[in-house]
């Protein structure tokens, strides 16, 4: 026979994706899906749901919208896909164009010969090498089997704290279904604030204190030794190097690492993660990778990053489904989107660290920007606290992180598309963007924020982050002037050792109140009336003044 | 003095703006604000709210975000700008470069000097030369007190059923309002379907059948001939060409018409609205004008269009306040993005209308993508239907349309973010936009409706519309193929008179069932199916099927 075999190795999301494509572009090529593992095609994401009860039957994780479960029966019927269930591709012989499967049962060894053989072999949790890792009651997320091992154990041992390692995406979703069922929580991590890979400090603090207020612990930039365990083997806490912290279970989130081992064996060129040309093609033409088994290129820095997503595994499949079929798809890249859900608040973000972007030698310039989501005179408005950072030379977004109680998704999404494209601060300020009061406001929160950006960027905005206003709190050369209302004052107060009270109405008339000779740190709740309250000092001839990005609303510290 | 002097004629949305953003650049410009009214800075979009209760206090509509009133004393003391209410500018003297203004009570007359003039003179609602049109129990919706006027006339008069004459955005935000009192509201519209300026007919039509089922009552494509009083002068209902309408209060609310008298005759370019080049100058370079009044490019079309929108006369007003003080910052264009919400669903649109596609020498391609807003296994989903047109040579979105319950307004904004960049469907469909079990699936709607665009464009999508499929369903030579399991078919029906019922699992095994020498249709809930369905019946050699586009869910006939 002479029809086009396709092989795809890796039945999550990538992979059935790819095969399904492959058969809807070429009716006639032979494809066949190989998986280790008991399912193909589960909602891996929703595995934290499951756990906390929000989800409930493991099932529907698996099934399509008219809840069709995708067993192998099912794939050939509709798709004419063969699905191999529990078989390991071990071996991939390029000469040869074969891959040896490994039944994980039966140990069988079976010889299939390809003509495009596609590899989405996914990630793996990292363990990483401490004592009792492996230990009862400790877990790690991964497979529908680890959701139900979870869930199970909560029932049964009556588990009243839990540990989770790792502050990641994964790892604080699982926090909160913990929560869910009254468990004291306690998360400890490697790095000094929270989301290490999505926030950048200031955002983490914010987030960090409201899931406080949520009863949630922290441990950070602490390092776990060990897991501690009783005489039957059974987890009792954890050892760090700030001291001990009982539980009865532990999570082990500490990241995922690319499984690259057929990969590389097969003599294919591996970063961290399978190195692929935006075809999705491996160093082998007749060889494709996709899903969280491959390097991305980041649109923003433009730089190779591993960065596993279940949203980016589906556009591969498709694109590598096309292209085994002859087509020339290409794959632009990633912006490093992420979102996530805590409680009542929301984070997410879209582009690059600061680290990263001072690493990249950008001359970054950011801005923080807390207002309501939608138009101030409507019931229901929430508010979410907005941080752009541009380069300031050429005004382009380099990243941007909102959190809050708010929607943060709907604007991280919008980011999301503006960015795809480079949008500069002055491209963002005037976008179309849609207002009808119940939906966002006339000048909606990413256009207010554009507009403090290129303020910032030209010189006129002078703000300081919370954590320098903190340094500055018990200086006595800084003034801390304080421009709300009498009725907002006395709701929240700033520490500040040497604070002045005027509201913004009477500041031109009492600016010469103010002292020439200390520097002046303005302040109010979103700090829109602390940029204008600068404004009016510099032209009073105050020329050391400065603002609190984002006012004090969300201000972090206690 | 030899400082600046700007002199801004309207005190609603662009000319507030425009006079503080002048301050802001430059403290020292003697900055005059002209208005008409009794107000500055209302939220004019949220009078229907006001209107039906959902906001309390008309107050909340001229604040702050701090609760203070913009009243002049607050303009001057804050911003420092002279504010002159009740005053209307009567006349230009362009070559004396002066304003003439007039008292509305007093009639004293003044002449302000200007170096820059800004015009933010707005719209007036249009008002149909009919019989009675000022009758008692007549309203229109455009300033504060029509609003509180309309308010006391329900809550006094006991009115029992309105006629709102003009299905756009404010008639049915108003509608609403209305029927938030427990009224019986009868929309009357010229147009063959609602919201005629936001979405084409198949968008119109689900919207409309799930409107008529919140008890809103529709009369479309009619003309209103008179408003019909009693003998105090007090409506009693309309006269149609259509018939006779019982009422005991009616809205006109039959769209808006730019303010350009005063440019008209001071011999400014005037078009339907003031004509300004992209720095927002009116042909006289010292004049400016922005926001209601003016014409805008629109992006996507290269047309100038007059588009009035509070959030695009927010940007003009900041434009505008930097030019005046020496910017030369440009102002884009639009994209006609809109979004409303009505009860429990919201539709929106960015783009053109197919129409205006179809005028334009496009070769339209559309599809029509129903799905959950987030992943299909979390509770709280809600369906929306996305509708993508794009020009099928370049594969360009030309417009965007959704309607439904779910969140709508967040991929609008995303829309409008990416076709500012001119977006293409292959562009589309591989953004990474955020993925969280809780904000979206792993694909978003948008995502799997570029593809399903994608698929179309390049033939192997072939789909009908529902009204092409409702043409049909009496047809001998059509037969409607059902792919839903027997469950979903037994919850809905499709009225068609030939019909077959194949799950989509038996479809691969069972398609010689079908017969060769009709045209067939096949359908589900989604069309996920529908397309499957359609090329495994291509595969079995069956040339003329196509599939519903959008399947049955939000199926708008009866």
């Amino acid at each position: 026979m002479s029809e086009l075999k396709v092989v795809v190795i890796g039945g999550v999301a990538a992979g059935p994706k790819a095969a399904a494509r492959a058969k809807r572009c070429n009716p006639n090529a032979q494809v066949t899906l190989v998986e280790k593992g008991e399912w193909i095609s589960y909602g891996g994401c929703g595995l934290p749901y499951f756990v906390g009860a929000t989800v409930k039957e493991l099932n529907d994780l698996m099934t399509t919208s008219w809840e069709a479960v995708r067993t192998p029966e099912f794939m050939k019927a509709t798709k004419d896909i063969d699905t191999l269930l529990g078989w390991e591709a071990t071996k991939i012989d390029r000469t040869q164009k074969t891959v040896e499967i490994v039944n994980v049962g039966t140990k069988e060894v079976r010889n299939l010969p390809y003509d495009k053989l596609v590899l989405a072999t996914g990630a793996d949790n990292f363990k990483p090498p401490i004592d009792n890792i492996d230990a009862q009651g400790v877990f790690t997320m991964k497979t529908p089997k680890d959701a139900v091992d979870m869930q199970e154990y909560i029932k049964t041992e009556g588990v009243e704290k839990a540990i989770v390692i790792g502050a990641g995406l994964i790892g604080m979703e699982t926090a909160e279904a913990y929560a869910n069922w009254g468990i004291d929580v306690t998360v400890i991590e490697m790095q000094p604030w929270i989301f290490p890979q999505m926030l950048d400090e200031e955002m983490a603090l914010v987030f960090q204190n409201y899931l406080e207020s949520e009863d949630l612990n922290f441990v950070l930039d602490t390092k776990v030794e060990k897991i501690l365990v009783d005489n039957e083997g059974k987890v009792t806490g954890v050892q760090t190097n700030k001291g001990n912290f009982e539980a009865q279970m532990v999570l082990v989130s500490a990241g995922v690492r690319p499984s690259v081992k057929l990969a590389q064996e097969a003599g294919l060129e591996v970063d961290k993660a399978i190195i692929v040309n935006e075809y999705l093609q491996t160093s082998d033409p007749d060889i494709y990778a996709g899903g969280d088994c491959v390097m991305c290129t980041n649109i923003v820095s433009g730089e190779r990053i591993f960065a596993p997503m279940g949203s980016t595994a589906n556009k591969h499949g498709r694109i590598i489904g096309n292209n085994v079929t002859g087509a020339q798809d290409k794959f632009p890249g990633v912006l490093g989107t992420s979102v996530v859900k805590m409680f009542d608040w929301s984070a997410g973000k879209v582009g690059i660290s600061e680290k990263d972007a001072l690493r990249l030698g950008y001359d970054v310039v950011t801005c923080v920007v807390p207002g309501p989501d939608i138009t101030h005179f409507m019931p229901g408005k929430k508010l979410i606290m907005t941080r752009l950072m541009a380069d300031r030379k050429t005004g382009k977004i380099l990243g941007v992180q909102i959190v809050g109680p708010g929607k943060v998704d709907k604007r991280i999404d919008t980011m999301a598309a503006a960015m795809s494209f480079g949008v500069t601060a002055e491209q963002l300020s005037n976008i179309d963007l849609a207002y009808a009061p119940p939906f966002s406001s006339a000048m909606d929160n990413l256009i207010v924020a554009a507009n403090v950006l290129k303020n910032t960027i030209d010189g006129k905005a002078h703000s300081i982050r919370f954590q320098e206003a903190q340094t500055k709190l018990h200086d006595d050369n800084v003034l801390f002037l304080d421009l709300r209302t009498a009725h907002e004052r006395a709701q929240k107060a700033l520490p500040a050792d040497h604070q002045m009270h005027i509201p913004i109405e009477e500041l031109r008339a009492r600016a010469h109140e103010l002292p020439k000779d200390k520097e002046i740190v303005v302040f109010c709740i979103l700090s829109t009336r602390g940029f204008e309250g600068q404004l009016i000092l510099n032209q009073a001839g105050y020329d050391n003044v400065s603002f609190i990005q984002g006012g004090i609303q969300f201000w972090p510290f206690k």
